[in-house]
């Protein structure tokens, strides 16, 4: 399932987690192990510092120790795309050059996110200087729809000016709205636009619908669900396994994340160093943390991957 | 009216604007001699890197420029609270040791603001770890509540919890909800914090109840007026002069900060570079720049003021 440097990236892609050690400093070695095991589990890729990997609570120092131990891993790079938003152009900007510089498949970026109700025209300028700026012809930018967090929404208009400005750079959108109509109007009004689910809630709907697939935070822990979903996607049982899918997800959407996907990865490996979350964000409580292992234990589909060592 | 290094903050302080240069660095020379010159203009002190100085459009490298420019320009540096608030621990960190290691006044704070409604216990943990990360006795701090940009309120229960642990590191607060009874409470409920109005709409209000005085945007362009209500806040004549304050206040208010107050010194200085702006935000047109102009200068009490070159 190896893609080719130019084939756009589709499938199932898990917003990657970031272990931290005592310090709340990037555990590197644990972060690299774990992008290796998220694709042997069977995603297709991995998005690492964004919103799950708490991309915005860390420095742009931090997020290059990041991104330079993906250069190192020996990992295909075209596998990661690289969480490279941030308020300020200039950091934007030093990410997205690094990413590049990297090989990576490409960058999904926030708007800048401090300013409220900022106008199209200035959106428009803060993507087209990030652009410019980078100057390079193989980035592949993937804007990133979250309004619940970034409280600024990427509109069909703003779309509709870069696609015409930089139609071979920006590549597609993660759509975390949670509505389901945003991504299925984009994909119809933008033909060959990379959209992505950013919930695996809707995996197959945006696989049916022509699209590229999911970036999503529970796949660090229900890969193994979500690729089967992927490899059906036309079949008679893509439903059902879209439905074990789901049980997962619902269960796990009840707590907060990052924290609960990181309970039950410490769970999983048996390394509680993996609770370790940068605040504001908070670990889950020890009860909360037993209420969601049984919650998911329960389910048949997960009986196998709670097994499964970390 | 120079303040002992011992004496808290007090006074007119102006949210100082940024200027840029054409490639939208900091322009350092400009930005060093409009803080001096709104020392002399009346301002008590100056707080740069903050919401109206584009703060988080920037890198911490710019945002650490600036610093050392205040740093190395003679003027006293008791007389600046810096901005540091970042959402990545990591950043504030590295910004508020510098603002203290340079001897200024204190630091204003925002809450890590990209993840939405975070615990009480979490915004805790973030300015904890602040504060003991920087391990500096002289460190004062003032928490921002900006609900309307930072999203996440500061509440009276965090206030407490914190001023329980570090009564004499955090120092204040600074109102920018627009909601006069916010202030009123705090300064009720406790006695000796030092809270400054966010908006000089609030200033002698403020000086009334007990309060330190305003940290403001628009005190860029009207810190002449605003030092008048700060001289004779016990006087008669102070309503009056707060209500030439006011309206000046109620033109400005009518366009997108910081961009009008930049439009301002453009015309003020005949620089129009002062117009520079990071995106999201835009400068204004020129028909809202004409506008913003002609309602201020029919104001009688700004005409000495627009008069006054840069």
């Amino acid at each position: 399932m190896d893609q080719g440097p130019a084939a756009p990236p589709r499938g199932v892609f898990a917003a990657a987690l970031t272990p931290l050690d005592r310090a709340l400093e990037p555990d590197i070695a644990l972060f690299v192990s774990h992008c290796r095991w998220l694709l042997e589990r069977g995603c297709d890729g991995v998005v690492p510092i964004g919103t799950t990997g708490e991309g915005n609570s860390r420095s742009v120092r931090q997020r290059r120790a990041l991104l330079d131990a993906i250069a190192g891993a020996g990992i295909p790079p075209n596998r990661f795309i690289i969480g490279t938003g941030s308020c300020a152009l200039a950091d934007a900007v030093e990410l997205t050059r690094a990413a590049v510089a990297a090989g990576t498949a490409g960058v999904l970026v926030l708007p800048p996110f401090y300013y409220k109700e900022p106008s199209e025209e200035g959106l428009v300028r803060f993507f087209s200087e990030l652009i410019e700026r980078v100057g390079d012809a193989r980035l592949r930018l993937y804007l990133y729809h979250f309004p619940q967090l970034s409280t600024v929404p990427i509109t069909t208009g703003l779309i509709k000016r870069l696609l015409a400005a930089y139609p071979r750079t920006v590549a597609g959108l993660k759509d975390s709205s949670g509505d389901w109509s945003y991504s299925a109007g984009l994909l119809a009004q933008f033909p060959g636009f990379g959209v992505f689910s950013g919930s695996e809630g809707f995996l197959l709907a945006n696989l049916r619908a022509g699209g590229m697939g999911c970036i999503s935070a529970n796949v660090n822990v229900t890969a193994p669900l979500a690729r089967k979903v992927f490899l059906s996607w036309r079949d008679a049982q893509a439903e059902r396994l879209q439905k074990d899918l789901d049980q997962a997800r619902q269960v796990l959407d009840k707590y907060p994340l990052p924290a609960a996907l990181k309970h039950v990865m410490a769970a999983i490996s048996g390394n509680p160093g993996w609770n370790h979350i940068l605040p504001p964000n908070q670990p889950l409580s020890d009860e909360q943390g037993r209420q969601l292992m049984a919650a998911l234990a329960a389910l048949p589909a997960m009986g196998e991957i709670l097994r499964r060592p970390g």
